[in-house]
């Protein structure tokens, strides 16, 4: 099993740590300290090693913050995570405050009063931009920040701190990369070259993976090395890795392209770009204050984003491909899946957890799986409705008839990472359930059949996906779809689709088509398929090119749950042309009685 | 008749022009000149005095730049004004470039060369913004910009360039505002006390219009009197203006909430606030340079938006009655002249100046018409195609048969402001037109019958006027709605409907829906509406407060355009209802032979 479901927060062990934190803090003359969610990396996945915010609060969340002074603590999490913080981080030791809509340098300027102070943090866990901005708004208050040169809480964490992980690097082959490593360094060295950049740092895992071709399991579910690189306007890319993750494969394949560096050279490279008087491009949103201290000022520093981010969002040919076969092999796990619940569940004996490990064992009775691309949510009745829900033995219920069950699980494959949500109904639904369901799918299907110009951003297609839902009053408050990975992260931008995602929409980007509809308490829908960006055939008589979504997801929608008086004529064919395409492409590679079962699922309606 | 149809361009005469001022500029040790063809205020209308930007370049757009070195000249212009520009400035003494895409300081760079140089510029004539990105470019390029104490173009313009406008201030009074000025001004220095400012900066005219309850004549269709505020945290207004324009009445009204001030007072007071360490709020994006200069530095000048721009957006119940009695009013008269054109226009006897004549007759006959709110677009034909048309003398044709015909138009009333656009087939129209309106018009119902949450923005709701024409591979290329003031400027901030409308729509906003589609050389097609957003009735089931629009705007949509075969349940209902509506509120109102033409106009489809 991929996944775990332990409950693993420590929270008995939280009044322990913090005085021992506050304690070393005091003896390091601060008067605070910062304790962020994100690794040197700022991945949505860290290592265990990384875990600070977990260890010293309690809230195990995939986003959050802390600030710790002499006598106050603070825990800053956004609305999906509210309830988990009160569970996990105890109340008497720790405020909880919203984000957005507050920050930790006003909490400190309230915590510490008049009397200012000085406010450590370690320079690996904070952006360039994050410092400077809370720099200025707390000089102002006479609080100072300073970089410290080893984290505290590892100090405390002590010998039981996990190791920084040393997984090996593996190679993704050209045949299933598409292009060189060699050529995709040469495509973005031209563009370093006419930004008149002297060379750029690269510290996103994912973008160094892209680039170099290689791959790894460093932390969970993103299948990526942890390491940095310095990609130079000419010559080799210069990256930085442990030297025991690499082995004669990797060292062989890397050698065309990266001149290999120890960590610990890092410090020396930057600084020698600065004696030169180069000018570096890094990102100032997410490059870590030390490697923005290592280049110097501002006469060096270029703000600029990963260069990687939009050729590696811009999927070529030959990852197209994967992506699609990845998808037709794990709906081929889906829907023994779903034949196996429809079977099982309505005679009352599955639970969450036995639902997830179902789904898993499918996917790795494919022989592809490399891992799950994420935690799956398995939510059953009230527990649907929690939008990032993580099933626990405590949190464990049973799928009870009446209910609907929301399963949002994903697949890495060497070919192509999946994300797939389905609400199934067991036993009867109710009308409210068929309604809200049915305006879901009215907003998946208005994605799925948009045909937009080009220049279109992920917001201008946001409304589509909750018209339905805003017509009767309702809506979701989440984005509508994020950005996927080619064997990467499943969760990687710069598109979305949402009220933020100001980014164009271009072919080759694949991208989540993912409306739902929560009821606090009740049930939740989520309806997700992930589509892919494709130059479409002008109708006749239009006057621009175009641009429309191919569907890359198999597996059936539960018609049961549909209201088809609430469908136009449209969206009552797409739905029907898309349950025989799944069908087609499914049917025949499964056993006789999954196939009978997916026939009933598939009927026109 | 307060449209002019003469072609007002002097192109002649720009070659003389230009001389002299490169004469002028030669003697003043300047090797270049900026012309923005906004004033001090940087309203969409200018006075004659300001239109340096006509004179010098012949280009009698609402938008655009120059700049003017001693042996080259550039004249920038936005999409909408390309071929216009091309016809009214010589292309062999200007060199045309497109806005976005190309800016002035990139210009210069290029055409001063390797030698750098002095630029002058009118310090009243550009914001700090603007001023402070263009020098930091420059600089780089040993280019200065140097304010000038009196702008050269009037200098050379001379006695013969018009005097600037002393119209006089009317009263607009309380049972019209629905608001005192007092309390207004109370309301806006709370907001300052809460954001620790001392005063703010007011140059936009139409927000002291509607801050102390004046209206004035100084530009045309805009009811606003050009002038300068300073708005204290405590005490009164002080308004800096021409006494020319008070007369006894106007004077009277001011007592109560502003001190005069003649505009050579302005400087002091500035400089007063400077001396006395006030921190002053002004738009550095839109406030003049040379009021900047007069506060100093970033002590003193903290960057905020209008104050007065929110609140004048938001119409009051007061306000929100008058636009309903204006709208009903003017939908008499546009009822009474799409009658006429019906009768008219097939005998072919009428052309565009004549249809905007008779349109600006049958509103004058309300006996209320203050002003029209902007040029009428009147335009058949191909001229329709040209978004921002302006019929002149030298463009004017005949309505043909077979062909569309589009009208925009609007009235200034005292109790508020219409803006509305009809198209209409004169003669049997074609069935791509046919397809084509009707798409527009379900776009145009998109909107009408939208319900969205609290919290949504233009761009949110902008896809809903496209989607239909996205269908068949079209679009159009401008905003679907702009704010409108209530009796001031028929566009108005902050709130509009477009890929950029970032501003979240409050009840009591109103706003144009007009969605459009333009065949270059063949036909245009607009329908707008005005609408007011409004708290909606929550839907049952709904969980969320919802908001929707009211449409304030009353004529028939041409049903002969209309393929009923494209239209959903809904979209039908709604165009039945609009128009037994429509007749509901001017059939009672028309003569006999009108209302018959009405009646059928409005019959259901």
């Amino acid at each position: 099993m991929y996944q775990s479901f332990e409950t693993n927060s420590a929270t008995h062990a939280v009044p322990g740590r913090l005085s021992a934190l506050r304690e070393l803090l005091n003896k390091s003359k601060l008067d605070g300290f910062l304790v962020p969610r994100g690794d040197e990396h700022r991945g949505e996945y860290v290592a265990p090693a990384s875990e600070r915010l977990a260890w010293i609060t309690g809230f195990t969340g995939s986003a959050g913050f802390a600030a710790v002074t002499a006598s106050k603590a603070a825990l800053f999490v956004d609305g999906r995570y509210t309830v988990q913080a009160k569970v996990q981080t105890p109340g008497r030791l720790y405020e909880y405050l919203p984000i957005p809509g507050s920050t930790y340098a006003d909490w400190l300027i309230k915590a510490l009063g008049k009397s200012g102070g000085t406010i450590g943090y370690d320079p690996w866990l904070h952006s360039i931009a994050e410092i400077a901005r809370a720099a200025e708004q707390l000089s102002q208050h006479d609080i100072r920040l300073k970089a410290v040169a080893r984290n505290p809480i590892d100090r405390v964490w002590g010998k039981v701190r996990p190791a920084p992980p040393l997984e090996p690097v593996i190679v993704q082959p050209v045949s299933l990369a598409g292009e060189s490593a060699e050529d995709k360094i040469k495509r973005l060295q031209q563009e370093l070259a006419e930004a008149g950049q002297d060379a750029a740092v690269l510290t996103a895992p994912d973008s160094i993976c892209w680039l170099l071709n290689i791959r790894g399991s460093d932390v969970a579910h993103n299948p990526v090395v942890l390491c940095f690189a310095i990609l130079p306007a000419k010559g080799k890319v210069e990256l930085f890795i442990a030297p025991e993750k690499l082995h004669d494969e990797a060292k062989a394949h890397l050698k065309a392209s990266a001149k290999l560096f120890a960590p610990g050279e890092f410090k020396a490279r930057l600084q020698s770009l600065k004696e030169a008087g180069k000018a570096v491009r890094v990102h100032r949103e997410t490059c870590p204050v030390w490697i923005g201290r290592q280049l110097g000022g501002p006469r060096t520093i270029v703000d600029g984003s990963d260069l990687c981010l939009l050729p590696k969002a811009i999927k070529n040919k030959v990852e197209i491909r994967g992506m699609r076969t990845a998808h037709k092999r794990d709906a081929v796990a889906m829907c023994q899946f779903l034949a196996w619940l429809d079977k099982e569940a309505g005679k009352g004996g599955v639970d969450e957890i036995q639902a997830a490990q179902q789904l898993e064992s499918f996917r790795t009775r494919t022989n592809k799986l490399k891992e799950i691309s994420f935690d799956t949510i398995s939510g059953s009745g009230p527990n649907g409705a929690i939008v990032h829900y993580r099933v626990t033995n405590d949190t464990n219920r049973r799928l009870g008839r009446g209910e609907l069950y929301l399963v949002d699980s994903g697949a890495q494959y060497a070919d192509g990472t999946t994300d797939i949500t389905r609400t199934v109904a067991v036993g009867k639904p109710t009308e409210e359930m068929r309604d809200r369901f049915t305006r879901v799918l009215k907003g998946h299907i208005g994605l799925a059949t948009a045909l937009f110009p080009e220049g279109t951003r992920g917001v201008d297609l946001d409304p589509f996906a909750r018209r339905a839902l805003w017509d009767a009053g309702l809506d979701f408050d989440h984005g509508t779809g994020h950005g996927v990975g080619s064997y990467l992260s499943v969760h990687e931008g710069p598109q979305s689709i949402s009220k933020r995602s100001m980014v164009e929409l271009k072919p080759g980007m694949i991208i989540s088509n993912e409306p739902g509809f929560y009821k606090e308490g009740a049930f939740g829908i989520r309806i997700e398929n992930l589509v892919l960006v494709q130059p479409a055939k002008k109708p006749g008589g239009g006057d621009r090119a175009m641009m429309s979504f191919e569907t890359l997801t198999f597996a059936p929608i539960d018609r049961r749950l549909v209201d088809v008086s609430l469908l136009t004529v449209t969206e009552l064919a797409w739905l029907n042309d898309y349950h025989a395409r799944v069908y087609e492409e499914v049917g025949s590679r499964l056993g006789a009685e999954e196939r009978a079962w997916l026939e009933d699922a598939c009927r026109a309606v």
